[in-house]
């Protein structure tokens, strides 16, 4: 058994515009990092957060990824193990990126590591949605699923939960800007009307059922063309500074498709190739800084295997 | 060019649970069968309708199959060929199972195949799509763009029309089941409330997802834990005599999944293959001969090929 371990856990991009708490994906930067050790003596200690500018707290009870490996400990009949978890944000918080989701699936994957996989990264799923719990008010999966398992995924339901991993083309970029302002994922959920018009509804499974069909056929104008938003984005775009404009950016700039990342206020697109992607994170950065917004910006092929050993 | 065609085309199950306006299937059968002349003679004429009871208009004007036809002939002008229509029902009228689609869909497979195919399956929707205005007051594609292809279908898109064929498993079969009962598609859709919660358009676009992943996957189970559906089945299902009974007969005798096709009364459960189809059919018409309603019943592959010619 290793008395120490160093991961990495992916950033996500959820919803995948018209996919809103169904579906999700993960790309191969940015992500957080955990180093955790065994120490022999009863209880989890967090001995050092780096990159969260003092946000998130050091107590075990309260931090999210100390939190959601309690459970499992828990599970597996191990609650007292003794460990000491590092986590290196590497990722903003609040950005609408799974940040939370990273740095807790990180943690679990690091145990679950550590303890020869007692279980797969797909029973991990439960125990990460517990620290989404804690840390936004509410247990989704579409951003913890996606970053135990890479690639593309469907939660069919959440009760009971149902898991699929979906295929996407090889060639697929995500190009992310996170633009710095400030878009709690309580508020933007609270902001969404509790009920909608069927038609609309249907407009929107329709979407669904498209992009799933685009990912399988590998058929990037069929992805593009389902990446429509009717119920949820028309509300949420409102917390996007210009949010209309950089979907025009983007899609000028050659993007398959464009939309807000998770609860915002990140924005996404997806292209068929990294030099197109790079282009518009530049052409949205310009963009943004010409009306004083600062901001981030991250150009990754999806990723395809979910939380890695780094050490 | 040929003076005189034989055509047949499918009966189709809309809906498929989950995909309410989105997703049909095509069986083998039943279906309908047209047979089409060439007079030389301006006009439409239909010469004979036979297994309507009476109830189909000979008037061309006012039949679905001529009026698809006259639309058609305008638009590729030549709106005074002269043409004589026989159509031979093969199939029950108002049973949910796509009988006016499957007349339509024979008449332009005919009219196209006697003028050497000018137009593919695909671009005659639209035209089918008027037929469907003409019989239920409403150009929907579900049940046409099935049966002008074959197999699964998704219509992700109305506006614009955007259809996408959909792989399913070598063995999956359909068993259908009619009860004699009457429910018109205007009333079925009447009672459809317009607004849903969002929170059960998220778990119906979650089960759209899971069927169409499924049809992709070949995965059996998963196509039937998607075929659930919470809007539209509690509502349609008070019109169809002991639906829940018929559905718990149905999955005690190993179907993957069982739903109403089309607004009903029909029912239909998939199976993975003949036998398990055939002794569901023979189940539920024995529970419903119990309940003194009268029953029709089919047993078939999903169809792959859409219209076929005959003669």
């Amino acid at each position: 058994m290793k008395e120490s371990i160093k991961v990495f856990a992916p950033a996500t991009v959820a919803n995948v515009v018209c996919g809103y708490d169904v579906l999700g994906f993960a790309v191969n930067e940015p992500g957080d990092e955990v180093i955790m050790r065994l120490t022999g003596k009863p209880g989890i200690h967090i001995s050092k957060i780096t990159g969260d500018d003092g946000r998130l707290p050091l107590d075990p009870a309260k931090n999210t990824v100390s939190a959601s490996v309690q459970h499992y400990l828990n599970h597996i009949g191990k609650p007292d193990l003794g460990l000491e978890i590092e986590l290196h944000k590497k990722m903003p918080i609040g950005s609408g990126l799974g940040s939370s989701s990273a740095s807790t699936v990180a943690g679990l994957f690091a145990v679950n590591s550590l303890l020869d996989n007692l279980l797969t990264n797909m029973e991990l799923v439960p125990f990460a949605m517990k620290g989404e719990e804690l840390a936004c008010g509410y247990g989704h999966a579409d951003n913890v699923a996606p970053a135990l398992l890479g690639g593309f995924v469907l939660i069919r339901s959440y009760e009971p939960l149902d898991i699929i991993s979906l295929p996407s083309p090889e060639g697929l970029y995500a190009a992310i800007v996170y633009p710095e302002v400030d878009v709690p994922t309580k508020d933007a959920r609270q902001m969404i009307r509790s009920k909608v018009f069927l038609k609309d509804a249907v407009t929107q499974w329709g979407n669904v059922a498209g992009l799933v069909s685009g990912l399988f056929l590998k058929d990037y104008d069929l992805i593009g063309r389902s990446m429509t938003d009717i119920l949820i984005e028309p509300t949420r775009s409102i917390l996007i500074p210009e949010f209309y404009k950089l979907r025009s950016i983007a899609m000028e700039a050659g993007a398959i498709g464009f939309g807000i990342s998770g609860s915002g206020p990140s924005v996404f697109a997806l292209t068929k190739d990294e030099a197109t992607a790079a282009k518009i994170t530049q052409s949205l950065q310009a963009h943004l800084k010409g009306i004083s917004i600062n901001s981030l910006s991250f150009v990754s092929k999806v990723n395809e295997k979910g939380p890695v050993v780094l050490d």
